[in-house]
């Protein structure tokens, strides 16, 4: 065999492991039982073991010197794994287990933290992982990545290519007519009413498999089931979902299925031959998030979509006092301040995530400390969100991702609904008849146009580049700004 | 540390590895969507590359020659180990990989060739698979395996010590008495009414869940799924059990949910110390079978506990025409001629059993060729049985345990019918009053007795000296004979 070969050979094993890894996650989360979690704990550090061994096993870096690649996809392969190992080979291995031991502690304590709203019992912590992460952007830096920044050389892991400065741009643009939108709606004389009443559990999870289908999820490939917090799991052909029940909230549920489908079905539209390389996975958590923020906001909560969707509530759930052909759509675009990210409308989530990208830059490089985070936080929040944040478990203590060491992640999420923007637009131009299906409850145009443009690459492109592929036109904030503006002055009557 | 505290941390993470690979079997068969049994082939292989090269690893053959053991435990760790690795360190790689790539093929065409009543179509893959099968009982034997014996030296691997000698005795003095007992059975006047009518899954799935919490099923570190063919999976903290539901014979989910806990509870009592060692899962085959059986038949099967089951039975599905308190113990041990092993009563179950290891020795030292295979069947089930075989699928295709090399596993199950007699006969002698809790619906105080004299020391003593300690006597067919002529007389009035 070549080189080239025997590399690949020797990633399909350590691809195929990873897919185990990730099973198991996805079994702890739905199925395990209680009584399994130490042993589970033990369980998922072997297999780790034996992934990190095989990630920086030094014949990787021999074959990588030898190998010669026979065609394109072989070439961004080669790219992906160098990129890996080299990243896997710059952060000393002590650091590495040393960070690995110290978030698997944090995230419980956070935990701990957030159900007492104690931000004191977290700091401590806190200060740990931020000391242990600075030192791995630096070492990462220092062998040159991210430009030789260490908050970019972290960003790297979840958005190639992003830099902080170039990110910062695009949200200074963003923030001014978010800001302004926001107060306009928020001011208008006209306000939607919330969803009332109670929506029973079966109904709800009878209606979710029915949206996932709507989408063109592929149920011989995967499946639905309930966890905590919503998530999607596998690459290839066993991609999993979950979702959530609360019976006074169905959206709740019904638009975090959307959301899982629309990061599913991206694995599943991956094309066969990439299953178990590189290329066989999301190229970026921005990509990523672009493809479940598409399917659940600029198509799951359209006029069109929404009507259908209204009407099968009234359907299962009886008639809950919202006329689903006019005043479902403005409940189901209701705008609402809230301290929470997760559960932001469309024209607020982007200013929580502004936030955090504000706050973890200045805690990489920008003089800001552990202790001030907190007052930090509060001021900031006060300033975009004109209230005063009321409870630690509403404030810093809300997101897990900074106690397990997730800096430069947040904002990859904005990045997903810029990249959302650009794609509705181009989709739209494409599908002019595409309300004629969403009307009927079948969004799989928009899927098939979606999996051609850019899901079926996987990771065959750069994160930008897929995107400009996609639309015909460079990856920029003024599509989702125009499509948010456009929308909410309607609903609002601004 | 010293060579035993390294080859224990060694042996902590391949047991980790091997957990993780049988909940990997476990989702496949309960949640795995279908479309991904490819790709799961892929990942399964990826994760058993990794077992074998730790099984074989050379540093284990280092540990094992310097290594101190600190107590019996330890001791007796070293030994499994030593064992294991001997024998895999006896068969040639060649043969190893040569027997895996075979044998995943061959479940396949079995599979076909039972669906299509073909012999001829299974027979050269069994030919394929009897020939590497023999090479490594006689790879084994030249290790020393089996006292050099082949058939033992495959045997050794489900039950160690034990001989195809010393099993033909036991069978030799069973048969007589048990084909006796089966003749006057049928014969008698008085037989008992089968089962009729139709049990919504609903209902059997919500008992079944009853049974297993009877019987001390530890919720809390398992579960219950819906698979094919039931089984049990998992050790220490994680024991997750299935069943089947067939709405015309709710016994089968019923028996075979009782059965599955048996294995579970064995798993289940082990001592949390040995968890991730070589004495961290049952210790034999025969053995976790005696906890099966004893569940399903000498308790499960008492007529103290279906009079407490008879009448869960009617509360849930209403009067199905057998009068729960007299009638229906006859029907739940009604004893019929079958062509299938796994729907036999307790007095045909072992004649199964017999015949097969028969023609197993009669393939391995003793002459017969798979050509002849089939005719060997059918005559010998016409003379133990006394019908002739009506297809292949109720003959010599009906289990799949040859397909895939399992020779020498038979005997095991009947073994565990002769260890769950003696441990039966020592329950009772020991719990005067367990039948007052069967009659309540509680089996907890066999369960207890059980974990405290064979379950607690999961690979602790050889698979006869767990059965010895328990008991108090040596291992010996005559309990269970006894206890079948016994019951059997008085059901059918012999």
């Amino acid at each position: 065999m070549t080189a080239f070969a025997d590399l690949m050979a020797f990633q399909r094993d350590t691809e195929a492991l990873a897919q185990i890894a990730g099973r198991q996650e996805w079994d702890q989360e739905t199925m395990m039982p209680e009584g399994a979690a130490e042993q589970r704990g033990d369980e998922r550090a072997a297999l780790e073991g034996v992934l990190h061994a095989r990630r920086t096993d030094p014949r990787v870096g021999d074959w990588l010197e030898a190998a010669r690649a026979p065609d394109e996809a072989g070439a961004r392969a080669l790219d992906l794994i160098r990129r890996a190992h080299g990243r896997n080979a710059a952060v000393p291995a002590a650091l590495a287990s040393e960070i690995a031991r110290v978030t698997s502690v944090a995230q419980g304590i956070w935990a701990e933290a957030r159900a007492k709203d104690d931000v004191a019992h977290f700091l401590p912590t806190l200060e740990k992982v931020v000391r242990l992460m600075r030192e791995k952007g630096e070492a990462l830096a220092a062998a040159g990545f991210g430009g030789g920044n260490a908050y970019d050389a972290l960003l790297d892991d979840y958005e190639p290519e992003a830099t902080a400065e170039s990110i910062a741009a695009i949200f200074g643009r963003m923030r001014p007519r978010l800001v302004a939108l926001r107060e306009a709606v928020l001011g208008a004389d006209n306000q939607p009413a919330p969803l009332r009443g109670t929506f029973a559990e079966a109904g709800q999870l009878k209606l979710a498999r029915d949206l996932a289908t709507a989408f063109g999820y592929d149920w011989h490939r995967g499946r639905l089931d309930l966890s905590v917090h919503p998530f999607s799991s596998g690459s290839g052909n066993d991609c999993r979902i979950t979702t959530r029940v609360v019976e006074a909230d169905p959206f709740n549920c019904l638009y975090s299925t959307i959301h899982e489908v629309g990061h599913a079905a991206y694995e599943q539209g991956i094309e066969q031959r990439y299953l178990f390389t590189p290329l066989g996975a999301g190229v970026s958590m921005g990509v990523h998030e672009s493809q479940s923020r598409i399917y659940e906001n600029q198509l799951g909560r359209s006029r069109a979509f929404t009507g259908w969707l209204g009407g099968k509530m009234h359907a299962i759930f009886g008639d809950f006092g919202t006329d689903p052909a006019g005043a479902f759509y403005r409940t189901a675009n209701r705008v609402a301040p809230g301290f929470i990210r997760t559960e932001a409308d469309e024209v607020h989530y982007n200013l929580h995530i502004m936030m955090r990208f504000d706050l973890e830059r200045a805690l990489f490089g920008g003089g800001l400390e552990v202790a001030d985070l907190e007052e930090a936080w509060n001021s900031r929040f006060a300033k975009d969100f004109g209230v005063a944040v009321d409870r630690p478990a509403h404030g810093l203590l809300q997101d897990v991702h900074w106690s397990v060491g997730l800096f430069g992640y947040f904002p990859t999420y904005a990045l997903g609904n810029v990249y959302a923007g650009c794609l509705h637009k181009a989709l739209r131009t494409d599908l002019p008849d595409l309300d004629t299906s969403l009307a009927a409850g079948d969004a799989r145009p928009a899927t098939e146009w979606l999996r051609d443009r850019v899901q079926r690459h996987g990771g065959l492109y750069k994160p930008a580049e897929v995107i400009r592929r996609a639309c015909g036109f460079a990856p920029s904030e003024s599509p989702l700004l125009d499509y948010l503006e456009e929308k909410f002055g309607a609903i609002y009557g601004l």
